[in-house]
């Protein structure tokens, strides 16, 4: 990550940007968001895999979507055999893995490029590319990854849209955005649409404490694209369901298990309670590549703890004593009890969770 | 407010003190903790003010004994009668009560430093003191009103720690301990008073956005006093709950209503709603003059609401674009429902609250 470039805000910023001029990848700062627009130009795996790690790159897809390139960039010099590269794309995409443990994208995306490797270069592989054919066709790979992603994306908010009317308080957590997504957002994907569309749809981002993805993604990007945002603090959500200010809450997700509970970012949990209490719907976005019938509940999600540092230093001031105790975990998990229905790019599913889920990908 | 103070730390740090030596106020700057231990020194009324409205001192105990030595700082000037002095006093009272709208000892320790004023001056006076020996008096009746809170906040944690048991997770919300108050705080005086006893409690404290009481002052206190403090952000109190790791919930409160409801730093009700449906009992501490009957429900409660850079710059640094819409209340009310118990020095109040609130004053 030694070089950057200060790049134009324009209509849309894309998060994930594949040069094909310079054979890099372009990936959008979110840490420096939204003061500075830098794209990071990224010519390694291990560029990539810090890029994930500092959250310089966030959000499920996206995270998905950056490794897949990862893997490419791991991946393009020069082999001396079909059978070196295909076990280069393995080792690759084990490496890329370890980057972050929650969001189940990473590993869909690491196993769709694997899978195509093995097809292109493996045992049972029908055509014999090149070596350097097969380079190209992984590169391909990645993305048709992001073009499925924007696809997909604004599957979810056509369906999304349809539970939300003109005039309703939408209260969101995080960012499950266009920043977090190939385009569009998951949880985001209807207030665009609704933009497109005429809705008048009223947004309240919590902040997100302790990386402010609320405040510094989410707000940036809906006020950027004319979409009516207000900012409140995640303590605020109580508050502003009180007031009867929000009909619903829509929310993105790092995994989906197998019986329908959701790991999404900290704080996603008590929203959640606190919109049952007050009858008001919970909705999750997600495309399929986030849901994991292979994790048959939440309790089987690792849940990621980052460095207290986030808490205590936060703002770029130390806000708290030194040396204190701080629990900082990433995300929480959300009981799908709790759980209204889960948004796809295939449609809306209710609950019994653990029957439609399984169902969706027998279709 | 032109000069400060460094401060050596000491054992407990008093946020509102008496300088009898300078016949001036010295207040710890509350904004500059845990970084820094500076007192200011005040020997005007506007000063005072000025530090109550923009949160050197805050916190509605520490507001009203502050706010009653402000009233002393203003009239100690010569004065032409008794009559003068007297009006004089009326006239500070009125314009202290201008600095913060919600925090009713604010109005309780005034309308005390009135009474006291009238007393001694007014046509009904029983003794007829000089102007000065009215002054002295005046100054006297600001440090009553703090010893007794020291000993009002001893009595309350006595009280509230029949509540606890050795080994139980408390979680609490903003700062009401030792720096909110003369000494021991409402809600933090039972932690204090375990540590004497030798009573484990681990104590979770949420930072409290935007302001960052816990953070900076709550996980600080509880911190120099030995006191086993986690520090959490405010969205965590869900995953925590939800983890099993909270056994109750105590928090102090700016006004208590004829009916129990309560007002208190934004995000308590977010508080009490989690704790309502994980079945942690949620204990409110306060003195006497914190109970309102003259505000007979929360709806009648005032609630502040602060500038937006609070949430958008809070500490220097800006989290949010420019220009984008915010919603800043700085308290929120908690219904009585939400209210396991309510904690004074006088003993412990449960439901039904408007008889049993009226009962305690009628003893």
């Amino acid at each position: 990550m030694t070089n950057t470039e200060q790049a134009a805000a324009s209509d849309w910023l894309q998060s994930v940007r594949w040069n094909s001029l310079k054979d890099q990848l372009d990936l959008l700062d979110q840490r420096l968001l939204p003061d500075e627009i830098v794209y990071l130009e990224l010519t390694t795996s291990e560029q990539v895999w810090d890029a994930i790690k500092q959250l310089a790159v966030r959000g499920a897809p996206a995270i998905g979507i950056a490794a897949a390139f990862g893997v490419y960039l791991g991946v393009r010099g020069a082999f001396a055999s079909r059978e070196e590269l295909l076990a280069e794309v393995i080792r690759q995409c084990e490496y890329l893995a370890t980057s972050r443990p929650t969001a189940v994208n990473l590993f869909w995306a690491l196993d769709r490029m694997r899978a195509r490797a093995e097809a292109l270069l493996g045992e049972g592989a029908t055509d014999v590319p090149s070596v350097e054919a097969a380079q190209r066709a992984l590169l391909d790979e990645a993305c048709a990854i992001q073009a499925e992603d924007e696809a997909t994306c604004r599957a979810i908010g056509e369906h999304a849209l349809g539970l939300f009317e003109d005039g309703m308080g939408i209260l969101t957590h995080c960012n499950a955005g266009g920043l977090a997504t190939a385009r569009y957002g998951t949880a985001l994907a209807p207030m665009y649409l609704a933009q497109e569309q005429g809705i008048r749809l009223k947004v309240y981002a919590d902040e997100t404490r302790p990386v402010l993805q609320g405040a510094r993604l989410t707000a940036f990007e809906l006020q950027q694209a004319g979409v009516d945002v207000t900012l409140i603090c995640d303590n605020m959500a109580g508050a502003v369901m009180q007031k009867g200010w929000i009909q619903a809450v829509i929310v993105g997700t790092d995994r989906v298990a197998a019986n329908g509970d959701v790991a999404n970012k900290i704080g996603t949990y008590s929203v959640a309670v606190l919109a049952k209490a007050h009858g008001i719907p919970f909705y999750v976005a997600c495309p399929l590549s986030t849901i994991d019938l292979n994790t048959p509940t939440g309790a089987d999600i690792p849940i990621e703890e980052r460095h207290e540092d986030e808490i205590t230093q936060g703002f770029g001031k130390r806000t708290a004593p030194q040396g204190v105790k701080v629990y900082n975990p990433a995300f929480d998990v959300t009981p799908s009890e709790y759980v209204t229905a889960i948004i796809t790019e295939k449609g809306i599913i209710r609950a019994p969770y653990e029957a439609n889920l399984k169902k969706l990908f027998q279709n």
